[in-house]
């Protein structure tokens, strides 16, 4: 199965985005630094050295599975995590965070779980919840059904703004683990559950409920809802025991889709996969829906959320500031049209 | 007819709310100015007099509209009026934009008409364009259906903040007209049209695109389709030439859920409602909906998009500056639940 076949195609964002990048250029103003395409967008503010890092995230069809399952909390946090990780990736800690749900019903109960979930995080994270949208469109959603937008403002001075442009070649990659799908590749991950469950003439609910071995016991649904992993304090560490140079969130796109993002024209990544152990609900999603190798690392972060590129000689003083962190290989000249080469 | 009745209910909105409260007062930063219930979140920058102006805003089910009139460019302005506006109602001008485009199959070309429009407004504000996400979700939406969340940051000087605290007995409540239902109470509006439609046993789109003698020949999905006019320049003459103590966006809940924003506990607003005259399309759809005035005026802006309150005294040196501008009434002592009083 791809990505595709789920009905996400990643060509189509690229083809509208590509339709409007003139008309977004022209609206350029002077403190805007960067161009498009960053984890984070950066306003340069007058009179001061520190550059506003704004960023914008939904967390796709995981939503369906949390209101199946019941489970409406985990995507609040999720969203959150997200918004913070692409600041971090920018270089720049979190200042505040606004919502938008939306449904066709409100039910207080379900919005009090999500938004609580979302306040929360923010409030572990340091970030205020400063302002949110509840929009009640009836016959926009299926019964139940909401969607969620998270908006995040952070900051960061000038001098500590994470520019891919600084990468050099023979800086090291080290990567923090994920916990799981975070928030992307879930259409193509709940095609495989339904494709699953009509083989062997079971409902649904019951795939995702059932103990598996393959998950040490654990469900599917568990294991689909885990959290987003927050890399705030990671981040933190890593920059206070190394240079940083840039830093790449493995979501929607997958290896491909996102480290290249951290990493200048002309420089490509070399990667050990036999650096770390795909975790098993990977491994369960690839086998039952047959996904081909290629695909699974262009849709899943394959069990590693976020990738920091160190200065080269730092990567000892990285691994000892971050326990579990990995290191996954180094940044080579490119010489392919792909720039993430498995070694 | 009732807004509830069209299926969207504020009391279900406030009560989610009231749940979710305390959670977002715990994430407060020191930073953070004000408290939940202004049409923007303030948040103060450390060593400037710069705050930051925060807000989130959807479309609401305009976007049916849209998409039934295949009128895709509309909305994407409306949103960014709609956040500049509310923006202006703390007193900010507009620094930068996101947006969220949510759908089940991407179309690259209504995107980019959406949110090429988007990029446009923002240019013609002179606001940034500064990021954005664009969401695939199969199975979320009806086919071509999409929802539009926007994120925009604007920035005051910190003895520029409109604060409805400076509010005083006696200040006069200036109006601008709008340019029809802006983007709120849609659904109310849809709900009338097609039970129109089928009372007349005439196609819903038959009935959007007929010449209208009460719209003196315009057609009602132009009408409904008209776009949420942008304050800005307004805003900007009327400081200058008067002292505005506060402002109110009229969006949704109409007067009664907007107006006492922009004033303190212990005051109400007189406001006459013979100083305007409203809109052909407000009578309409209140004709064939049969909806009760205080209906009406608690989901639409009749014909008033946004209130300043205007230091007493200052009123023809504001209603000077403005051409259009409407002297609605007085700021006067609260005797009521309701504080919106008619006179």
């Amino acid at each position: 199965m791809k990505y595709s076949d789920a009905g996400v195609d990643i060509s189509r964002a690229e083809d509208a985005l590509a339709r409007i990048r003139d008309k977004v250029r022209a609206t350029k103003r002077p403190e805007v630094l960067g161009d498009i395409g960053a984890f984070g967008g950066l306003f340069r503010l007058h009179g001061t050295d520190t550059v506003l890092v704004a960023t914008t995230d939904g967390v796709g069809t995981k939503l369906e599975l949390a209101r199946m399952l019941d489970r409406h909390e985990g995507v609040g946090t999720d969203l959150v995590h997200h918004c913070v990780n692409d600041a971090l990736a920018m270089g720049a800690e979190p200042l505040f965070f606004l919502d938008y749900f939306s449904t066709s019903k409100l039910d207080p109960a379900v919005f009090a779980r999500v938004v609580g979930a979302m306040a929360d995080a923010c409030r572990a994270h340091g970030c205020a919840l400063l302002g949110g949208e509840t929009a009640e469109m009836p016959g926009m959603y299926a019964p139940g059904a909401y969607d969620l937008a998270g908006f995040l403002v952070g900051a960061v001075a000038r001098d500590r703004i994470l520019d891919p442009a600084g990468v050099r070649e023979g800086d090291v990659l080290i990567g923090l683990p994920s916990n799981g799908l975070h928030t992307n590749g879930y259409s193509l991950a709940r095609a495989i559950v339904w494709k699953r469950a009509r083989s062997e003439e079971r409902d649904d609910r019951a795939v995702l409920d059932a103990p598996l071995a393959e998950l040490r016991g654990g469900t599917l649904g568990d294991a689909l809802l885990a959290t987003h992993r927050c890399y705030l304090a990671e981040v933190r560490a890593l920059r206070g025991a190394a240079t940083v140079r840039s830093i790449a969130h493995l979501t929607g796109g997958g290896w491909e889709g996102n480290l290249p993002r951290a990493l200048p024209p002309g420089l490509g990544a070399a990667v050990d996969r036999d650096s770390w152990t795909v975790p098993p609900l990977f491994r369960l999603l690839i086998e039952w829906g047959g996904v081909a190798q290629v695909e699974a690392y262009d849709t899943w972060n394959m069990g590693i959320g976020l990738v920091a590129v160190v200065a080269r000689g730092e990567d000892r003083a990285a691994l000892r500031a971050l326990p579990d962190a990995i290191r996954l290989g180094t940044v080579e000249r490119a010489t392919t049209e792909r720039r993430v080469r498995w070694t």
